[in-house]
């Protein structure tokens, strides 16, 4: 099995921690920090409407003191999504369903982005690869899934397995594994772990349609989950709205 | 089984295909279009060298008469191969040897670019997806395997896997296939299938150094491929050479 969740101490190795700078990959990256010795946080300016979601991710870099890549990758080309196109109307939550929005006749949410954790695991591989380190992190989650395809796990298993075989490491015997701390958690035990981390999550932006301050719209799928994690949790929400 | 290297016809499919502007990915094009109804080409601008590959895929594309997208991707700052970092030397090929240059103790060339072909095929996923294509064609070789652990066999079918869970596809229940018509060709039946499909190899750039017109060195390693693929072929080989 190469994916773990557990949160047990593993001091010795070296971590890629995907970071959007939202509430779940900041949490990812306090967790990385306290669980190895060297962490690359890797995020990625795709040209995403919430654009201070990646002012936040190099804030936060910075604050943690983690050594930080933002790579450019021209995801608007590719279109189909309402995160990167501006034609598409982000929908507000609907808090009656499981955040199946279904517009298409399945149960993809239009904020879909084609391929998108695809891309990004495999740029984080190339980091880890040039980095040697022995791990991604990654925060996806079973719990709140809300209809992405590429957040389920045996979708970061079969990554995992690919992964394995793609690089030297796959050749020279050493093992990469996918990290998901956060695969069973419930957003507000997300929450709990990160305050017990020391995140701020003040300065953590989950909203798909944050203005250039960060402040959240407080009705997208992403703020409503915030929120109730929040309130389950029974810790004060910080979040900024607009 | 999700890879299928077969030649036989099957009209009535769309299909995206990785052209690096090269003698296999070009014929992977040309093989494409023999065999499906709609395809789409995709190239990438990495920062390589040999930018006249580029050039290349983008004249080859046109006069195939197929739709062409390249996509630019900052490979570069991830450093750590001689394709893409000016300070690492192109070694010439070693004619006495399985082309595996030896030069960090174990099996990997240093032209190797760290998790190039799963950021490309990552890549082609997500235009398999807005261009709702099934199948996505990659020329990848194992009888002139030169030790990149991303062009074996096994690589392939673990992307495929991960691919199918990866998107709506794998949702929807549609099923996307990984093509590799070249997967069981020595180059010379690769030249041969390219010429029978009416490809111009003149118009291919192989060479890891290429100059700016696109005129090989005639000294690396895939230019000795190369070579010995036209001359156990029997086809004069229309190379032009620096």
């Amino acid at each position: 099995m190469t994916i773990q969740s557990q949160t047990n101490k593993q001091k010795s190795n070296n971590a890629v921690v995907l970071l959007s700078g939202g509430l779940d990959s900041v949490t990812c990256l306090y967790w990385a920090k306290a669980n190895f010795d060297k962490v690359t946080a890797v995020s990625f300016d795709y040209g995403q409407r919430h654009n201070s979601e990646l002012k936040s991710a190099q804030n936060i870099a910075k604050i943690a003191n983690v050594n930080h890549r933002v790579i450019g990758i021209d995801l608007e080309q590719l279109g189909g999504s309402a995160l990167t196109d501006q034609n598409i109307h982000v929908p507000n939550a609907d808090k009656t369903t499981d955040f199946s929005h279904n517009q298409n006749n399945d149960s993809i949410p239009v904020t879909y982005v084609p391929a998108r954790n695809t891309i990004f695991l495999s740029y984080a591989l190339a980091v880890a690869e040039v980095t040697h380190a022995n791990t991604i992190v990654i925060g996806v989650n079973a719990v709140d899934y809300s209809g992405y395809p590429d957040c389920r796990p045996e979708y970061i298993d079969a990554f995992a397995k690919m992964a394995n075989l793609a690089t030297k490491a796959g050749v020279t015997g050493s093992h990469l594994t996918i990290a998901t701390p956060l695969l069973h958690l419930s957003k507000a035990d997300i929450i709990k772990l990160g305050v017990s981390l020391g995140v701020d999550y003040s300065l953590t932006v989950s909203c798909y349609q944050a203005d250039s301050d960060g402040r959240a719209c407080g009705k997208c799928d992403s703020c409503y989950l915030r929120q109730q994690g929040f309130l389950q949790a029974e810790i004060d929400d910080p979040t900024r709205y607009q």
